[in-house]
């Protein structure tokens, strides 16, 4: 008999929760952005609970300078950096995942391949790099005057990035270092292979000044969901992370990336989906509606209609915020989330007002709010309905929103077999049932021959 | 009374010791290098000694790139980076400072300052930034295909980045952020100070979105040798690394950039000179010459000749190693280490091969064989000669050269009073006794008084 397929589960880490008005719970920790032990504690406590690992987002800019006064009223204007970040959770932590955002668009692949992995070696085996571009227009000038390439152009240069960083982590093989004291011969230089990588957008020679992790490569994470953006991720992605918020828009991306994935050689099982999940967990239903509702009322409307303008990339601030959206033009940065806002305000008849209470927490991701067994119901459903083969869990307020999904989720999808018990594995692949990937120049050798 | 000056004293970590042929030793961690637990033992004990910082190098190359077989010899191929490393050591210790090179070449101000921030944060005020140009012309080929810029124009470039990192560095205020549930103000806008620097080789709007930290800002570390580095030192430096053999070149240089330190409004306390100190510790000058021996006795001639070439910007491999060595040309990237070396073979009359034993270990830094008292005596004569205001410690085996430094030099070292018993001060600045800095934003807005 077939093992019981298992959900993948990771903690995507929010400095105070995801739910827009976290901060002002009297249940959040709102200096959690600035205190380590805040997160150790959080990556700990997800680490006892077995999660595969915990995600971190990034962006390169302060949200002040898209909007100073909804930044000043919500939590994102300052945070720390995401690698330092996870190499301080990495030495706390002994087997859990730790899987980092870095942006293609204004990193150097040299260095952003190092630090990852660095990380990975200081893991053990644990990281994984959320691969994106940077869809923020502020971003670009905090790196010069120019404004943000185009979406395709940013999504060519990524291309090409994410080759070269596979190719210089390539760079060493597993048994490259004898460290031989008697002979002198610390590294094998047979074992040692330079990239001289020259391309459209990148000249890079190599080799990496890293060597290899027990998991070969750090896993590649990916978000987009544009067209272009799924190309990209059933090409490059071995976890994907999506916004869905309805079984039917989570199947469809689902068998659109693995039938895509089949067309760049490989296998359904080399992709994991693991749409965001906003749960919100009471013991009983009128429990889990008044947990959310009281954040809810802690919604500033200043901070409802920007962040609404701010995921749809279209200012809606000089609108009535009791009426229905009007037709925007398509937004640089925002092509997929704005597609899917628009419809769930369509689909709904949902009002500007309607439609930002809504997405507030979860901003376009599927959101339960309920009991253990109603949110294991649907988690087990779209597991077995080619939806998803696991979450990113975003507790809507940190710590007490993980507590009760470790508490009172966990148990439930146990008793169902939907969830380990125990780490089986002690790498980031081993946990996710990812193979050890053939490292670039083995392949072409294969190919070669 | 005064109280008695006393020394500033950084361990500077190698992977597996500071001299070339460590590694081979058997005292020493061949794997050091990938090995966290390894550096967090290292920190841990430095930190019980009451060091003021570990100290952290770093290349954007393999030293592969120039020399295959040489660096296959060596163990230089690969460690694990800077910042990452540093992040991990942070949260297992709590008071010593942490200091991790970032080169201005090949970054871009905005990640750089995020990432230093991230780390001052994450240690509670104890992050350096030792900021270099990049000399070495194989790092150029992983960020493009161009060589190095000359070098006046690398540290053209540096000057401007640094006023970049430290205006990023002064974003926010130290009590910027309320966080107050009630009101729903997270942060206040007007102790916001947004940069908006457009200069000759940057643009960066700002904020950065890492919130100060309670040093301020994270202490500046300089290295600068030639005439154009020491004058960037003076300028930006508040801890200076400088290589000097003798009592007399490091006279010259304290002097030196203590008086132009005053051209550029700064005062003699603002800056720290510490000349790297290579120590060879035995309970007798016997037992000392004896290690030192061993060691020497390690080098593989391959190593040594190629070495030399490296440090000294020339190829000598096809030279006599038992000749003088000739005129060579200025070399790009190692203006001031050359002439360092070049005086050296003049002064002695070295032969090449006696040039590249006599620098294997501490490459033109001050080297001490001998008792505890006989180091004890020189540092302190440096002391008390306008020489050093301390040292960076380049233990010749990690662990072991660290353990004989603490074991027998420190005990003799606090019974003249010259090194603290315990620390006094939390931060990387109270440790050396350096002022938290005037923000940038407040010192031109005094100007403009």
């Amino acid at each position: 008999m077939t093992p019981k397929k298992q959900l993948a589960l990771n903690v995507f880490i929010a400095p105070t929760g995801h739910h827009i008005a976290a901060w002002r719970h009297p249940h959040s920790a709102a200096n959690g952005g600035v205190d380590i032990d805040h997160y150790i504690a959080i990556a700990q406590a997800a680490e006892a609970a077995k999660f595969d690992a915990v995600f971190v987002a990034d962006y390169m800019f302060s949200y002040e300078q898209k909007d100073a006064d909804f930044a000043s009223r919500s939590a994102f204007a300052a945070y720390l950096e995401p690698l330092t970040l996870l190499s301080a959770l990495a030495v706390f932590t002994k087997q859990i995942g730790l899987i980092g955002t870095q942006t293609t668009t204004f990193n150097e692949p040299y260095n952003l391949a190092r630090r990852h992995a660095s990380l990975d070696l200081i893991s053990h085996g644990r990281a994984g790099w959320n691969l994106v571009t940077t869809g923020n227009e502020p971003e670009a000038f905090n790196f010069g005057d120019k404004p943000l390439p185009p979406h395709a152009e940013r999504y060519e240069r990524a291309r090409e990035f994410a080759q070269v960083v596979k190719g210089l982590w390539d760079s060493w093989e597993e048994n490259a270092f004898p460290r031989d004291k008697a002979s002198g011969r610390f590294f094998n230089p047979e074992k040692l292979h330079v990239l001289n990588h020259h391309g459209k957008y990148y000249n890079v020679r190599g080799p990496l000044n890293v060597a290899r992790s027990p998991q070969g490569r750090p896993v590649i994470v990916q978000a987009g969901s544009s067209p272009i953006g799924r190309s990209f991720a059933a090409e490059f992605g071995e976890v994907l992370f999506v916004a869905a918020p309805t079984l039917a828009e989570a199947q469809v991306f689902y068998n659109d990336v693995k039938a895509q994935a089949a067309g760049f050689g490989r296998g359904p099982d080399d992709i994991k989906v693991l749409p965001g999940l906003f749960p919100v967990v009471g013991r009983t239903e009128e429990e889990a509606q008044r947990k959310y509702q009281e954040l809810q009322d802690l919604i500033q409307p200043e901070v409802g209609l920007r962040l609404l303008s701010g995921l749809i990339g279209a200012d809606l601030t000089g609108l009535d915020p009791n009426s229905k959206l009007p037709e925007l033009p398509q937004a640089l940065g925002h092509v997929g989330r704005q597609k899917l806002l628009l419809d769930l305000a369509v689909r709904e008849g949902l009002t500007i007002k309607e439609l930002y209470l809504r997405i507030a927490g979860a901003r376009g991701h599927l959101t339960l709010v309920g009991t253990p067994e109603k949110i294991a119901d649907e988690l087990e459903l779209w597991l077995n309905s080619s939806a998803a083969d696991g979450f990113n869990v975003m507790p809507p307020i940190f710590p007490t929103g993980l507590t009760d999904f470790i508490e009172l989720v966990l148990p439930e999808l146990r008793r169902r077999g939907l969830f380990r018990t125990e780490y089986t594995a002690s790498t980031l692949r081993g946990h996710l049932g990812l193979r050890v990937p053939t490292p670039t120049w083995a392949r072409q050798a294969q190919a070669a021959e």
